[in-house]
């Protein structure tokens, strides 16, 4: 045992076989498997520590079916391992779906919710006249598999740059105080689909709802993944961004898309990420 | 019911959770899944006719795992569904991971193996210092995660192209009279981790064992793949292929690699497809 130190670890998982991040320990019944779950079971046999004296904490509650690559937690460990083997002791303890990327040591006082500037996610959207077949669980396809208009779908995303009320793209529920939330980028980049599982000479494209932000409402991406995928098809304007966000009415936006195309891909801490956009300081979440 | 039409189906499939491709019912056990089975008993209920009837044959018997984008099969049917429709009304009984992809009218005597004139399979390595996790049924990484010259890989894999006894890339029960075949194409080709799956800043991609011939023992491509991990790891040298080739010793090769990094990518039929490299008619195999 040595002096207590506090590290940041960069998490991924594939979401599909779990029930979210969070740990959830239903009364009276098995222990759901979360990918907080899994990894507090791997980092109690390496650290040797129970698992209360962790207090892993997460910057992101995925839900079940959620993605991520960039997931962020912070802990608190008295083990004598060395950081720099860190991230390979905890990994050989954990399944082929999810995986620790980075291991830091950073100050006792660091936070991973409180701390956090800006996260990024990403909606996967798959347009192609064929199934995902091995990707199913990765990507979404609308079930009329409309022709989307990509130029469209940018001219609503941009429009929720900027510093908001964004309730009218949550989730009914959501939970929080305070509904104004910045969002710095906002976009749906087209990406073609990976080689070995189009045919010859058959077309698809992947459309990638990207978009980064102080903070997100319950839903909140897949709910504006939503609402573009209906500009994108012609079932609404552009402009419908805007009425949503002046009047903070749900019904007024496109419906909650599955959970299998969402991934989170990164929180920034301090500093926001990205130099492909401005943001002052001033946007900061409060 | 109309006059008996032959049809050439293209089939894609995710492998992951068939027993392959080739129907198997184990005496006095149940079916296993495999994905002619499946294919099958949509057939059954979409074209009213008896599963012996159709009398379907697919190209290749994809091993469990194993996926395909364009395997091609034959059966015959009387169904008076006319051609347009079929492709859908096959899928719509269809599982997610099966999809039919074309459906053609053809001559009656067309034989979806007699008529093989090409094939091509692609084998995905994934080379990153991370793991493929969604990817993982669909890629193979090797345990050490080795740095790969893709250069000496591509050294060895030209050596195959041509016409020559493949033996020593068989598994040793192949159950082939003749073991000469011809390669038309061996390349390794370089693809970048989709978006969504990397890190920021993390390096990584995919290496493709692309390979198309006139037919193709028990096991080759896993073979040859797993010969060329090995050259391209610094473990063999790249005329190694050649030795394998004159002496067919499969102890010489490479070891044979998992099932899921190999997909089907298409069967051609008469004309050699692919202006890419040149192919003499007299390679055609025998």
């Amino acid at each position: 045992m040595t002096d207590p130190k506090r590290y940041k670890l960069t998490v991924a998982y594939d979401g599909t076989a779990f029930h979210g991040w969070q740990r959830q320990e239903p009364l009276g019944q098995p222990v759901l498997r979360t990918a907080q779950g899994v990894l507090e079971d791997a980092l109690v046999r390496v650290l040797r520590q129970p698992r209360e004296a962790l207090a892993l904490l997460g910057a992101s509650r995925t839900d079940a079916g959620v993605h991520a690559i960039g997931q962020v937690c912070h802990l608190n460990t008295t083990s004598p391992i060395p950081p720099e083997r860190m991230v390979r002791a905890i990994n050989s303890r954990l399944p082929d779906d999810l995986e620790v990327r980075a291991a830091e040591v950073v100050d006792l006082s660091f936070d991973a919710i409180r701390d956090a500037t800006d996260k990024q996610y990403r909606y996967r959207i798959f347009d192609a006249p064929f199934r995902p077949l091995g990707l199913r669980n990765l990507v979404y396809q609308h079930p009329m598999r409309p022709s989307f208009d990509v130029m469209r779908m940018n001219d609503g995303a941009r429009r929720l740059v900027g510093t908001h009320d964004v309730e009218g793209f949550a989730a009914v529920a959501h939970g929080r105080a305070t509904t104004v939330r910045t969002v710095h980028r906002c976009c749906v980049e087209e990406h073609p689909i990976p080689a070995g599982l189009a045919g010859e000479g058959a077309a698809g494209r992947e459309l990638h709802v990207v978009i980064s932000g102080s903070g997100f409402l319950y839903n909140m991406v897949r709910i504006v993944a939503g609402t573009l995928v209906e500009v994108g098809r012609g079932a609404m304007e552009p402009e419908r961004i805007d009425e949503v966000l002046a009047t903070q009415e749900r019904r007024l936006a496109g419906p909650t898309l599955p959970a299998m195309g969402l991934c989170l891909e990164w929180v920034a801490y301090g500093e926001v990420r990205s130099s492909k956009f401005e943001v002052r300081s001033s946007e900061k979440e409060g």
